[in-house]
């Protein structure tokens, strides 16, 4: 897929992963400097590469990322030395300043990075104008690329705007997703910029969970190179809302495909809940039913045991009253109605089954207290999670 | 083991399983009136015998529990109705006021209980003075009975506590734990047995994480008939310290079963987070830990994945300063330092999974902040639990 105007992107094997025919660094460049928005992670436990781009990004503004998998550089011993040698690095290879240069990082934690590898084979990449390689190249357990882009008219002239992102374990994002860079020509002021990235990120990253884990590197970058020559947004006008609609088709793209690609997932699970009293309450009990052990174990069984989802609700914290709920089941293949008013309604095992055979299916939740709503993501618990986790760093 | 004085207990088979041999219904009696101590979950859900336990104690008085495992009375269409039934039921068999009975029920949630079936036949219940029958038959998906005793001399009398209990999935109390009823001879004032099982609770089952699942149906009750012949214990003194740490001996014991024996679990888990400012951070620290699905799943796989630890501290909403922090493994195997303020420490990768194999692991936590701490305890993430949890209805 073609980057937008202005941008390149490329990816090299530098030898950090014990994969050695697996490339494990990517660069992402723009042409001219652009306006970066950022949200990070929530944990207490933060990444040095994260704090080293809050340092650059005071500014509000960069001109590449690089980004290495198969390392966290997260509570390493030389962790900020290794972010800021792996800023140089990028910046010699891309010949500007390292004040320019953004540093992601991914994999396991606790573990110096190499960075020497990093050093001695960045002049190996080559940039091109193409995603995929660089979306392949920030994969750790992951098991496909994840792309995502629209486009928008603003005032006449083609906006694009491009993301990819990667999961797929530790993930229940809480400000930014494990990691995301989003390109665009856009032109847009910084603050109006930060805003679109953020409030889209409470509605779109901020509803996946694959494990209720947060990780310490979680980031989102969106940068803006300006050179779709539309007139730059500046206040939030007509321009302002096509362009946040456009990146949360992107950014909201990009998070089901993480739900979706889970570590050791084998479906999607979409929460939707209806009639609630406020989009707070409906998120909060959306959120504890992707979240559960016991649903998500229930999904991999293919078991209507929605006694689960209610037993979720009822811990989540939301308020509100049992007696009204209602939980159906859909997919592809059909819906089933599971639960009225609070309590079990005879149904078929059989079409539930074949219902949650599918790969993505849908739990529908109605509160009837209101008129707010709330879809969150999340995946089944499977047997390969727990083998991937079992020995993750072996 | 041998019931305290007065009490007795026994179990039948009922068929509410689809096990044909194995006991489902188990019954305590008092052959006088106890005062009764109950803590019940916080799950907004709620199934009915414990809305029924909450009328029926409005005098804090009972003489007998009725359990019944195999299905959980929560959110069935009759559940009220065929909770009264199960007490009247109960009644009946021991000749008492059905406002003398307690009822707990475990198992699926939803599902009509086929009341009939014990109407039908509790006849053939026969009590008697060992408890081990009865701690059977209220096991769901626990491979092992739960049980717990200790004795204490109050003013010259020797006064017992003996309790049971069990797990062992959707365990993640926030009150009671699953089901637990325990037995004491002891005299003492309602308002401070109720006391001391709130306190115990809040630092034995409250601290005990399976699956982070909070129960509907979670209910511990503590039942004292007096027949030890102690002077009834009416304030704070000496006796009801005494009686006090006797009963959370039992209590503890009792949440480390639930924990070891955890759906699927192959290892206990006892994280204590040492020199905290505050036994809460401490305790929401130690928690976060043994709740996390990636801590879980790496002690599953005798890996020494500290970074897991750090990141789940990170998130678990508590301050703390990671600059500060050192992580050790320890088990019956040896001890083994993997973090130091923070940063990852070399360490012997073989001592590590030597130490790791053991079926009980310590995650010992040193915050160098201050002189509080707390343990809570948990569980790995196993296959088993994947698999018993995929198929639990059928």
């Amino acid at each position: 897929m073609e980057t937008p105007q202005g941008f390149y992107a490329g990816a090299c094997h530098c030898g950090i992963r014990k994969n050695q025919t697996k490339n494990d660094v990517a660069l992402i460049y723009s042409s001219v400097p652009c306006q970066v928005g950022a949200v990070y992670t929530k944990n207490v436990v933060k990444a040095d590469p994260l704090l080293l781009n809050k340092e650059t990004l005071k500014n509000h503004e960069a001109q590449a990322v690089i980004v290495n998998s198969g390392n966290a550089n997260a509570c390493a011993l030389h962790g900020m030395e290794n972010a800021i040698r792996e800023q140089k690095a990028a910046a010699k290879f891309l010949d500007i300043a390292p004040d320019q240069v953004l540093v992601a990082s991914t994999g396991v934690i606790g573990v110096e990075l190499p960075v020497e590898c990093i050093e001695e084979n960045l002049s190996s990449l080559q940039l091109g104008t193409t995603i995929e390689e660089a979306a392949n190249a920030i994969m750790t357990t992951d098991t496909t690329e994840k792309i995502a882009e629209a486009t928008v008219v603003l005032d006449g002239k083609s906006v694009r705007i491009l993301g990819i992102c990667k999961g797929s374990g530790m993930i229940h994002p809480n400000m930014g997703t494990m990691l995301a860079f989003i390109l665009t020509d856009c032109a847009i002021d910084h603050t109006l910029l930060q805003k679109a990235l953020l409030d889209n990120t409470n509605q779109t990253f901020n509803r996946v969970s694959v494990d209720g884990d947060t990780s310490t590197n979680d980031m989102c970058l969106v940068m803006a190179n300006g050179l779709a020559g539309n007139p730059t947004i500046v206040k939030e006008d007509e321009s302002f809302v096509l362009f946040q609609q456009a990146l949360k088709t992107v950014m909201e793209s990009l998070a089901v495909q993480i739900a979706k690609d889970g570590e050791g997932a084998s479906r999607l699970i979409t929460c939707r809940v209806k009639e609630a009293k406020e989009e707070d309450q409906a998120e909060t009990l959306a959120k504890a039913v992707v979240s559960s052990s016991l649903c998500k174990a229930a999904m991999f069984g293919h078991d209507a045991n929605w006694g689960r989802v209610l037993c979720a609700m009822g811990y989540s914290g939301a308020e509100f009253d049992p007696a009204l709920v209602d939980v159906a089941f859909a997919s592809a293949c059909g819906c089933v109605k599971v639960c009225a008013q609070g309590k079990g309604v005879p149904f078929s095992e059989e079409l539930a089954a074949a219902i949650l055979s599918e790969d993505e299916i849908d739990i529908e939740i109605n509160l009837h207290e209101g008129n707010a709503e709330c879809t969150c993501w999340g995946c089944d618990l499977t047997y390969d999670y727990v083998k991937i986790n079992g020995d993750y760093r072996t």
